[in-house]
């Protein structure tokens, strides 16, 4: 039993896992950030049923995250490309990759690294703070309620704020 | 059809996604980073078939993802923890949620926020180089072959040096 859709959940995790919470779904847009952007190739790739590829392109295309360009308007044939939207998951696949290749495959076996251009080095993403610029770390951060958060009653947050 | 595994695909998204790419999974763990830890509350909160939710948390805890913490042995009941490996998943988590944050509730409506306890705001995070110190940003980053790419021949980073 899977629940049907997460709409209805007051939260962005669940609201995004709507789009892209899905082994496939980030996999396609894992091989589209790499410049493969047509479904034969995507197909072949990824060795997924052509319907099961089929609907969540038409999902992505839904959603926003991917745009269909005509390639071959004869024969209906379509380059899919990201958009802004798509674009800005790229902060997700960057740290989701580090912590497979932290924690799963090892550092020494990762097959694909991140280069940044401006400095010419293979780096990894490092989440620092938006407002003093300092090294974000796992014990010196914390969940707070944010500006919608009277819709959710149910949020532990809330819960947390009324315990103390 | 879905496929039966990724572990033989050489690609760290692929075999992060074979332990943490599915709905329930990340909601599971965003809820024990709340610090919800019990099987009851979980279900609970997240409305999720109990079958359903014990074969995930197996799954985490098989993963090294979730440990299992007595807290009743005489009725078997536990606290399911984050592992080290569990809690380095936090930058997944927050990217995925500023992204939902963003694109799809709207920051105006986001139900949670992030403080970061050393300057006390309420900050964002920004994806910042290892190396240089500077803002990652998208068009300044590129995929390039990692230590294990050799094993990995259908690799479009490795076709694109090919090409060139």
């Amino acid at each position: 039993m899977r629940r049907a859709s997460f709409e209805d959940m007051h939260c962005s995790v669940a609201r995004s896992l709507e789009v892209v919470g899905e082994w496939w779904t980030l996999l396609i847009l894992r091989d589209v950030f790499f410049g493969i952007t047509r479904f034969e190739e995507l197909q072949r790739r990824l060795g997924i049923a052509r319907n099961v590829l089929s609907a969540r392109l038409d999902t992505l295309v839904a959603h926003g995250v991917l745009e269909r360009r005509a390639y071959d308007e004869a024969r209906e044939r379509y380059d899919y490309v990201l958009t802004p939207k798509g674009r800005a998951l790229w902060p997700v696949l960057v740290t989701l990759r580090q912590w497979g290749d932290e924690w799963i495959t090892g550092e020494e076996n990762a097959p694909v690294g991140l280069e940044h251009t401006p400095c010419g080095e293979h780096v990894t993403a490092v989440l620092h703070c938006s407002s003093c610029g300092e090294e974000l770390r796992s014990g010196e951060i914390r969940a707070v309620p944010g500006p919608g958060h009277d819709a959710d009653p149910s949020s532990p947050l809330l819960r947390e704020r009324a315990e103390r």
